[in-house]
């Protein structure tokens, strides 16, 4: 089955689907700015686009280019930024 | 705004944006075979997963693995079989 979310009022989509090394997710991020929780582990990659991302008790925000991707510890959180619609695919590990 | 679009029942999703050079979406497959018809040019990318394709035209199936490509040209076709949730960038130039 592939699954449908919605956060922030419609400004983040995504769909979900499971692999064998677990649940992702391919999303996409309108401009603005937006911050996420963590229960899992999540590798987060910029499929198209851009975002800017503030990881929790980091002081500097990284640029994150289309191809690029970073990592969030679980029972976290991180502060996005888009400027564009941005792509996304989350795994959750 | 972010478009979120259905086909053969659900088994494959996506969700629509726009870039400055042009319309893209992400999108998930489920297993099975299917086929699309193009209206422009379309660039495929396996974003994670696998799809075997048949280019309108060949012969020969091909195996896209996640990192890859494929393009089909507008006005024409493809089938596409995925073994597994198979999740995609298709970008319409």
């Amino acid at each position: 089955m592939i699954t449908e979310n919605q956060y922030f009022d419609g400004n983040v989509k995504s769909l979900g689907y499971e692999t064998i090394e677990g649940k992702s997710t391919v999303g996409v991020i309108n401009p603005g700015e937006y911050e996420f929780g963590t229960a899992n582990k999540e590798i987060m990659h910029v499929v198209e686009g851009e975002l800017i991302v503030l990881l929790k008790g980091e002081t500097d925000w990284q640029i994150i280019k289309a191809g690029s991707s970073f990592e969030v510890p679980s029972s976290s959180s991180f502060k996005v930024k888009a400027d564009v619609q941005t792509a996304y695919l989350c795994q959750y590990r």
